[in-house]
Order: structure tokens, then sequence, then C-alpha cells
């Protein structure tokens, strides 16, 4: 499953001929979970992948909560490390990396606020932990975790699960945020997050919910409507290295800014991923991990698509203030 | 209609209240084309926003067979141009920008592909005379052209329409492109597009069609399935500037991909979009226009929202082939 890099841009591509055998690939809308079928289910250990955790970690393999397995289908692969070489009239990449699916229930459940706080806490325990894992090998820089929840939000299984696609580069959005960040750092002495946060609290029209550790907010130029970001108040650059009080604050607003989302919208569909400084940690200094949740609402078009830009036709303002109100 | 700039990325976001208002907007999947009234169609002029142009020029304005008015709901508005300022805790700027919707036939058609040749060439004339319009425009940098046709593509109304988006400023994929294609010419003292069109032409494998002045062929490292780029073959920065022979010719390569796709796929959803050399010329030695086709199959999901990155299931070359055989 290599790599390509195009040539105007300089970014690389993905190609994963793998994930085209997914039943609902190319079948927009499709949804292949079905009663009693679900993989991820317990009693159906056997149709995934061997496991490669499960917690909590003192129980048997047969009382799992929360259970991490190989991606079935996944988006990169294998140990390759070979350098990138001319193919075919470009530039290709065989590129290590390594796709794992957290599942984050034993039980059908479906989205975030089904989670008890053992299980949330195992959840995002278990982010961190194969964060740590993935973190040491040589060819990775970076491991993004995501969680694609209900058919608009790309969800080819509706058990509740995330995902964690660990790379041999950092993303290019991550990239321009760790630009932005060391540029601030440069000018100020200081981390943009950290700062950011401290004003959205100051501020307040933005903020959603907070606790004792972290704070969340809509973004004050989110990329879509609703979009809300939660990240520690303290200096915090990588998530493999935080500790379980901060984790577990953290998870605990996650959850709270998915409530908030489920009682303003009509069964949202949502992602929510996570920027966290490189496995290198050259740019701790100026860096600071932060979970951003965004329900899928419009779809992404031609401008879109073309331009690189979003159009966001809801203020965070107003987007903050819905939320507050229906918590 | 302000845009917002994100401090981490430095990209600027689109604020657009009034596409809230949209029938459609919030309801995944809907459709607001009612058979019969159809604001697009010949007898239903009074529901859009008064003419900007139509085509045939000499026809009347009720003959026409393609017309442009200004978007009823647009993503950018005003002649605002004012300076950017700090608002609420971050830089807001009024930015100028026109949103207009180019309505392809006077008929209820639903794809390119259903367009007569003088259909065709009156709807690719209208995009190159609009766009040349709003280059005279001092406060416009760029204007994004774009196609949304089928719900999976964004597209709100059936009745085959493209819309042109003027900014500003020049939108940051374009910027990416821009950078690529400067890298290149100072290395090579040539055009990348057209290095890249002569080598896609002499390897053939990724090659769809061709025409007297113009090549179609998938992309070495497109975002997406069946991704397709047309280019003219000899060197053309602004599209606004294209003869009328080259222009047609394109319009008609346009449209043999759109059929080849709509060959190999059950009722595509899909978008184009036009890149093309900024206004201000300053580019116009090393960038070359190019219109990239896709049709919308598997939906984004977490994993590219939050790296920047796509995911591409099909390799260039066996879709190359697939659209080749269609034919």
């Amino acid at each position: 499953m290599p790599l390509r890099r195009d040539e105007l841009t300089g970014e690389w591509i993905l190609f994963a001929e793998a994930r085209a055998e997914r039943p609902q690939d190319f079948a927009p809308g499709g949804w292949s979970s079905r009663p009693g079928r679900c993989p991820f289910c317990r009693g159906h250990e056997a149709d995934t992948p061997a496991a490669i955790a499960h917690y909590p970690a003192h129980a048997g393999q047969a009382d799992w909560q929360v259970r991490v397995v190989p991606n079935k289908y996944p988006a990169v692969g294998g140990e390759e490390s070979g350098a990138a070489e001319e193919i075919c009239g470009g530039m290709q990449w065989p590129g290590a990396g390594r796709h794992e699916v957290i599942v984050e229930s034993p039980e059908h459940v479906t989205s975030l606020t089904d989670l008890d706080d053992d299980t949330l806490r195992w959840t995002f325990t278990a982010y961190r932990d194969r964060m740590r894992a993935l973190s040491d090998k040589r060819e990775l820089r970076y491991a993004q975790l995501f969680k694609n929840n209900g058919p608009a939000a790309g969800a080819s299984l509706e058990h509740l699960h995330s995902q964690l696609l660990a790379l041999p580069l950092v993303p290019p959005r991550v990239e321009c945020e760790l630009a932005g960040s060391r540029e601030f750092f440069l000018r100020h002495e200081r981390c943009l997050l950290c700062d950011m946060v401290e004003r959205e609290k100051r501020g307040g029209q933005r903020v959603v919910a907070e606790s004792d550790s972290c704070l969340a907010w809509c973004a004050f130029a989110g990329r879509f409507p609703y979009e809300v970001w939660v990240a520690p108040r303290s200096h915090m650059p990588r998530f493999e290295q935080t500790a379980d009080a901060v984790l577990h604050d953290a998870a605990r607003l996650v959850r709270d800014v998915v409530a908030g989302l489920e009682a303003c919208l009509p069964r949202p569909s949502y992602n929510y991923y996570l920027h966290t400084s490189p496995f290198d940690g050259l740019h701790d200094r100026w860096y600071h991990w932060h979970i951003e949740i965004v329900p899928r609402l419009a779809r992404a078009a031609g401008f879109e698509w073309a331009s690189g830009m979003a159009i966001n036709s809801l203020l965070p303002e107003v987007a903050a203030a819905q939320l507050r109100a229906a918590r």
C-alpha cells in the first residue's frame, strides 16, 4: 500500500487498495452492520484479527471492556521502510504504517454517550497506551487518532469504535498547525494553545464546558458548524505522555460535548480527532494536544475540494450558546 | 459574511450564515429540486435574481441557452473591502466576493452528457467570460469555478449548473500548487503542467482521452478514485485568456470524461473544478490551468479531516484502463 507524491502540491496520497474490498465501499450511504452479526460484539472476537491489547488489562481475554485489534482493511500497511523511488512517472514510497481499531464496548453501543465512566476511562487509556507503544517504533513519525460515528461521518460499522493510523510522516494539516504554533512561540515565547485556552476562558462567549484540567470551546475559526475543541488547560504537548487525571478529565469533557451535540441536533453523525505533538518531540515547546469534535451536517462540495477552504454557515458564538443551553 | 483566520494554521474560513437558510442545509441527503418547480428551468426566471449574462448573447433574454445569475444564498458577499481586524478574540476580515451560478440549459437536464455541442460551448464560454469580467475587479484575486452534480457531490438542485465564487485571496490549495510549480520552474525552467502533460502522453498508461489541443488523464497521485485531469497541451496559464478553439476542445473532452464515468459507475455524483493562474498574472510563467473531474464515491471521514491526507482505494492506472475501455 504505497504513498504517492502529488508533484504539484508536494503532498503524499495514501493508496490503499485493500480498502476497496470493504463491502460498503463505492456505495455511498451503505451501512454494513447487521444486528447479531456485528464483528465488534462480545462473542464475535474471531471475526476480527487477534487483539493487540484489551482493557482492563488484568481481566481475562474474554472479559474485555475495550479491545484493540488490527484493522482488517488497513489504509497503510506492513513494515516496509524503503526510500521513495521514481516509478511509472512519479515518486512512490512503500511507507511503513499501522492501522488499529479500538472497540469501545463489548455491547452493541453506538455513541460515546452510552459509555459508563469506567469504559470511557479505559477507552482513553487505550488511545494513550497504543500511541505510546507506536511512538517507540523508529519507522513511524505520527499516529492519527480519529473516530467516525454514524454514516455521514464515514463509519462503516455502527458499533462504537475509534481508529489509530500510524504513519511514516507528519500529516500536512498537523504540519500546518505546528508551523503556526512555532511562529507564535518565536514571537511571544509562549504556546499558542495555552494562550488560546486562557483567552477563550476569559472571553467566555465560545466556551461550551470546562473541568478542573480541560476546556471545551467552539473554535473561533472552526471549519464546520458546531466544531468544538477540547484541550488541557496546562501545557501538554504529547497525548501519549498525558497523566491519568488529565486524560480521564478530557474523556468526560469529550463525552459531555457529544451529549450536547446529541441534544441540539437530530441523531448527528460525528467525528472527533486528536492533534498532538509528533513522536520526535521536536515541537514539544510550542505545541499542545487537543481534540476536535465535529458533527457532520453539510457535505463538502466542489468548492471545498477545489480550494481547500471551508465554508461554515454557523458562527461559533451562536453554536456555543446553543450547546451551553442544551446541557 | 466575514472571513476568519485560524490562528493555528493561518488559513481563512468563510462564514456564510445566508447559506444556512437553504432548505436542505443540515439535512444530509436532502434534495430540494421538485419537478415542475425548478427555479433554473425556462419560465421560472423570476425565481432567481436577475441575470448577469445570457448565451447566445445575440438572442433575446427569453431565448437563453445558458444563463448566469447571482447565487441566491451566497457564500461570500458584498463590495466590502476593509482590512482584517481583531474582533472577539481573533482576526476577522469583511472580504469582498461574488458568488454566481451558471445555469447550463433551459431544459431540466441533469448531467453534462445531456448537453448538445452548442450548449456545451456556450457553457464554457460563460465560464471564461465571467471569469474575465471578475478578473478586472481590483478587490478580487481569484475566482473558483466548480460544479456540484448529484447529491453526493453537494448539489442542492439537480438542474445542471456550475458556480463561480470570486474571492479576495488565492485559495490555499491553489497557493500550494503555485508553490510546487514555481519550484519546478526554478529548477527546470519549464512549466510543470506542460512537462506532466507531455510525460503522461508519452507514458500512456494513465491517459483517458485526448484531442487536438488537450489531454485527459488519471492523475498519478489523485486524491480520489477515478480522478481525471484535463489540461491544454500547450502552455496556457489563465483560463480567462483561453482562445475559443482550445476552450471548446477542452469542453468536449470534459464531457467525454463524464460520459466515461457514467459508463463505469452507476449514476455517479461528480464534481469538477478549475485550477488557474491568479488574476494578478504573477504566476503565468510557471502555472497552467487544468480541470479536475472527480466522481464522489466514498465519503471523507475522520482521518481525512484530521490529517489533510487523502486515502485513495484505486490506482490511477487501473482507473484509466477502465475509463478507456468504457468509451
